[in-house]
């Protein structure tokens, strides 16, 4: 039995992470932690956690909470985990970070865009970039992962197939997004109120979110060459799912466009056999509400003769696949357990 | 392993039952039937199976079916099953119906709210009414379950135990109960589109919606005495869930209303022990959101002591506990199967 | 030209003065008062107002405000405005209050259900409560308007005909209310969310709302006796709208339920003529969608001879008719302006 | 007084032009068609209307109505009005189509994209597009005008300056458009229910929507070359709304891209002095619920340097400039109205 203790746990993040735990056969939670609701039910703070967990909420001493569990995840805000994590804490427990802390391997980048000063930047390069679908040998050896972005998650899997396998341009890559509203957290904020999400749409962060220099990173990998390109993010009234609609040049070759037997097959090169990813029948556009509740991603492409642009759609939960689903695959693959133990959710509709 | 069919598998009650069948350890589906979507892949009707149901769906051939399973569940149009069930396939295979026909003992009252004539009237007698938490012994034995309308669920599970106590005066019941549009079904109707359903509320069947008698019949039970109330449910902007707001006057005792301590223990009475229905903590109003995608039924009161009423209140996800739950915890109730298998779900939440 | 000063500019019934003020004729907003935005341009607080108001916001100084108009309106918390109005100004400019603090006539029911201790109880008595359709005459001379409160005017105006012409038994009354959001405000509160509202309904306050005695009070005058009544409200994920749905007792005489058209004549005798009520034809539910955006309450009626009850229904929208809407009717009425003045408003559909 | 008629007034644009035209001051509706709904009262289509339209449906006799009005508005299918115009009517009455039958001067792609034959290709020459701010003197004198698509009216207003004044490379184009539902219509479509758009967002019509030809032909007039570009619409859980987030690469000269202040200035060569037409403050997103029921469009750009392209954004509301909106300025220049009688409406927020 895996022992996992969770700091953050009150946050949507958190909480979805608490439902997924609760069907995992080899894993218990033995710490909520939640600096916001110390000494307080969880159950109070979470009525569908009724019956469900007795736990009390609290505080968030890492290093305390090494010595417990054979897990720690972290759904903290950014920086928090860099000003803490140390070797003493790492050799103790391992670590799943659900902050954008270890993501990125360049400090003066994750410093940039997010404002931060990086508190352990020794630690950026054990850290395993937590996407299991790219990188599942390294996170099973891993003690610290850093566990994707929501958008990043859903962009890169929607895209990097046609970028490894050269279909399209770097240069003219374009994801525009849109995200339901748990993404924006449980913080009490006039913007993120019901009457003004309700009926509503908007981008937001545009040409500055701090999501870009991941999805970038993540896709230089896949393509072999640096990327830069414009993430746009909205914000879309409904509680969970992201969407993400890519746009990018197709490569001529000898004056041919890729035929969309060879984008398929570029998808399926990577997606066959892949649990969580579901390349959708031709024709088919993903949908949020097909995933929702569920560890899928849903992927599927459309070409623009026209323009000689290949369209790229995703859909998944964002707190699934997009932040719990995920850190609980990882876990699985960091202690060898079953891939999809614990994720076996059917998405539930409507 | 208990081999199930579906007549009316692509109705949204059909659909919850694929999703929670698909998670039951012990059962698999082995007949999809629609009659729209004959010869076409349930996956293709609703795309949250993809990849997850492989079937395709078949005509309405219960005697068929019969021969084939060990249960048949019918989520069809009322009538429907009256007009095909008769002892032939009683015999060949169990039944679980979630329409109204064998709901109602009385079939004078079912053919006059219905305004059907019933066809096997014979059969009534046999069918039990499926509300576990009231029936598990005769369900136990039984081979035809009336699996209980989703407004009586609720409406019972929040009001019995006060009438079965002889806390309240039956002849003062008002439920004013709200549902979430699944409860509309699937159907191509104007009034059920989204722009017509979103931002709007709307009170519907006023005086005369057919849940009554199911829910009269089955208070006069608990109350040892025919009961005569008020039932009007609301449309509101959600995809699932049903609260239930019901009034009723307390009974006094020379001269003393019962106590707070005295209404709880009444409910405790019934409901202690009972997996599936929560008693919330006192001053905790239910709420849809918090039983979302579960078995539960959230029930909790208040008392008024200026008017001498009681408030009593419940929430279910109307699809789970009150349709395609329950119909599985009937299943299990009747194959031996311990109660809650496949039903351990944690409510979503956002 | 009427002259009119706003404080609490900025809160949901704030702003909805501003666009009703905005298409009036022969009014003008001179000052928009709002604490939390001072200095801050009032379109940057609500950008459907960019380009149509340029002004910026003020302090709440009522004194140097009546100074400057000829007509206050307040759209503030509990309290404020009994803790600073007195007879200076009011005889500088007349106010009609959109909060709680002159509604009720007896002090020490305000006082117990706010919790607070009124400030300037000597004005009570002059104060008239707003609700045009009963109390025109009064308010036409009034100097201080008490405009009512959401539930209470939506309820009061479903009720009050059948209890002033004697068919109900007022000791039966129950009224369960259904509102959206923006009746909870623009605080930013963890339980007014997107993601906690959205897809959930709840009671809430239950048997113990504020609005509770002044629906009461008003309902009291209208049947000649004290009426003590259950009052629901609950919280239902849309932005805006009302809908009341109430039941009572019929009277009987000489054995005889009174028939449709006696109860249809009596909402006929108080609403035909009034340009605001509309009583809809038999067998149409209200719904808050038909009203939106509207000064307009739609009522009806439902009898149920099994239970010898009335349904009565109403609904309308929260921040027009349930508060700005119905405060530019009293701003009218005070000043001698057409009625329906800035009120003329077709509902917006869907 | 202008008399209006309108074909297709029960759909939701027609709708909406029945609520816009009760607010003008000099025009009346005489004629309600509806094919639907002959002989039933409108107010029982949309009880909105109740008390506010008396008439009963009639049905499409355009020949007849021409005899009666001075204007038809047709909210109809395509290929209707182009199966019934001639110059008989047109002589009789001026036609305003909201209908994509004349928006689209070359006959072949029209008949490509919609898939039908124009049957009266030789009136298309003579059609204004009536898109206010672009064709405003051609409209004043027009008889027949094709109101612009919901999306390409926001589209084009987001795009066309910097176009126009060859900032950015019409070849790299790309129009990411976000809608309510009240687009798709009123028909009773599966797809189009409550339960299957709510808590959900698609892409549809990818690489192939209607209104792809209408976007490139108006933005080829606006680049006075041929533009071809990609339009890939979303369908967002909200009533109302289109949003517009597009993208393309700016030009440079002698090396420098143009910066935000010659952006902007493009903007408001075109923009000011438009009453319709708001251009943000810098750094202010468009955001949909700022302009609900309005007839304004909300502009503003945002230059990503890192990838020299600029991302522009509009937004508006689908029904009123999008649709009803636009239609009634268009028939308030062609009758030499004031521009914006009728269409003087603040926003409503939330």
């Amino acid at each position: 039995m895996i022992k996992a203790g969770i700091i953050g746990a009150t946050g949507y993040a958190g909480g979805e992470l608490v439902r997924l735990l609760m069907g995992h056969k080899n894993a218990e939670i033995k710490w909520y932690g939640s600096k916001s609701y110390i000494d307080q039910r969880y159950a109070d703070v979470y009525r569908n956690m009724f019956q469900v967990v007795e736990d009390v909420c609290k505080d968030d001493n890492i290093r305390e909470l090494s010595r417990q569990v054979d897990v720690i995840f972290t759904a903290t805000p950014q920086g928090f985990l860099a000003s803490v994590l140390d070797e003493d804490i790492l050799s103790a427990a391992k670590v799943i970070d659900l902050s954008a802390d270890y993501r990125i391997k360049d400090v003066a980048t994750y410093e940039k865009w997010y404002g931060i000063q990086h508190q352990s930047p020794q630690l950026i390069g054990e850290a395993v970039y937590g996407l299991c679908e790219r990188n599942r040998e390294a996170i099973k050896k891993a003690r610290l992962v850093a566990n994707p972005g929501c958008y990043p998650t859903c962009s890169i899997l929607s895209v990097f197939p046609l970028l490894a396998e050269g279909l399209i341009d770097p240069a003219t890559l374009i994801i525009d997004a849109k995200s339901g509203t748990s993404g924006a957290g449980r913080g009490a904020k006039v913007a993120n109120l019901y009457c003004e999400v309700n009926e509503n749409i908007k981008a937001y962060g545009v040409a500055g979110h701090r999501h870009t220099p991941e999805i970038e990173e993540q896709l230089s990998y896949a393509a072999g060459c640096p990327v830069v390109l414009n993430f746009t993010p909205h914000l879309v009234p409904m509680n969970r799912g992201i969407l993400v609609t890519a746009y990018a040049s197709l490569k001529e070759t000898d004056g041919e466009l890729p035929t969309p037997e060879q984008v398929r097959s570029a998808y399926r090169k990577y997606y066959d056999g892949e649990r969580f990813v579901r390349l959708l029948p031709e024709g088919v556009c993903p949908e949020t509400k097909w995933v929702e509740g569920s560890n899928y991603v849903d992927v599927n492409f459309k070409i623009d003769p026209r323009t000689k642009r290949v369209i790229m759609m995703g859909a998944m939960d964002n707190l699934v696949k997009g932040a719990a689903g995920q850190a609980v695959q990882n876990m699985n693959l960091m202690f060898g357990e079953r891939e999809s133990e614990g994720l076996e959710l059917v998405p539930m509709f409507p």
